[in-house]
């Protein structure tokens, strides 16, 4: 699919088929794009967990379900035949700036003004998301309750290290509701966008 | 161009041709896809500096530089004839949570076990580098000094609640210099993708 085309397309999706499975050739392409995603001094300070069976998948919402949800999103989202949460490894990044070429050996958190282990393993998470589009697929990306990331770690024997970030449901789509977040609209170009001062006004023409 | 081929040809740019600027509707391009990004409960909470005249690049750079790198690759940054500057709103994301549907009307930020609006905001700065790509163009994102945020703020009167999580130059590409970062090389796949499992090996086939 043309690169616009994808763009144009995405979108986040919480209804799937859960009788068509993604099929294994896809799964490899989504991970192959994920680690293809950049990072700063090329850390990879990243981990991704792969869950397909139904075994897995449910203790994946057992865990991190907080209960009262029956009649919510989440419901739906058990639908999916794919998870992959993708997490990010901090200690990874202080490592690798350590390094001569790099010469913070403090392993000070102060030298990162954000930290680009959790924006560089989103990036990897937004090309799986891009990716699924591309091949036909929908995917969501949501977040894992905070009091639940202990469970999550325990029940798949997640070192400590590794954050999740964000878990992707990926599957084929099926008849969706419409997130009622886009009833908000986008915001105005003028608001965000901003021509060489905040205060500007775009150039004429 | 093919999503793949976008995907296989990103990489990161240091170096652009000085004289050949970014044509006008390239730069609504790239600005149009950041604003497609997704983003958690759709709150937007971004806003992107775009500088294009030589006066306005020359006091991003002088703004930010922290001296004693006229041989670096900063230097060669210089050369870049766009340069874009993303920046997350925290405190639209605590409003938006704390509104009748999401339900966090503590503002707390302990809901949040990573900051989305640093993430979303990467994802919106990786929909304008692989856009980039899409154009023929090369773009680079890298971060702003800790210590320097304050007086890009100053210079160019950004609001206190928008932190720069990253920049992107872009520009039509010169001949570069590799980064040395990449010959560490890609992480074996199997350190980084797991099954079912933290410990356990790829399934079979």
């Amino acid at each position: 699919m043309e690169f616009d085309e994808v763009v144009r397309r995405r979108r986040m999706v919480r209804t799937y088929d859960p009788d068509r499975p993604v099929p294994p050739e896809i799964i490899d392409k989504l991970l192959k794009h994920a680690l293809r995603a950049p990072s700063a001094g090329f850390s990879q300070g990243w981990g991704f967990l792969v869950l397909q069976t139904p075994e897995d998948r449910d203790l994946y919402w057992s865990v991190t379900s907080s209960g009262g949800e029956a009649d919510s999103w989440l419901q739906r989202m058990r639908t999916a035949p794919l998870i992959i949460v993708a997490m990010s490894n901090k200690s990874v990044y202080l490592d690798r700036y350590a390094q001569p070429d790099k010469g913070w050996a403090d392993r000070a958190e102060s030298h990162w003004p954000v930290p680009y282990w959790d924006i560089d393993t989103g990036f990897a998470a937004l090309l799986m998301h891009l990716t699924a589009v591309n091949e036909d697929l929908g995917s969501l990306f949501f977040g894992l309750p905070p009091g639940k990331i202990e469970a999550f770690r325990g029940a798949f024997g997640v070192p400590e290290q590794f954050m999740p970030i964000g878990v992707l449901t990926v599957g084929y789509q099926a008849p969706d509701k419409r997130s009622p977040s886009l009833r908000r609209g986008h915001r105005p170009v003028d608001e965000v966008v901003h021509h060489g001062r905040w205060a500007a006004t775009p150039p004429a023409g």
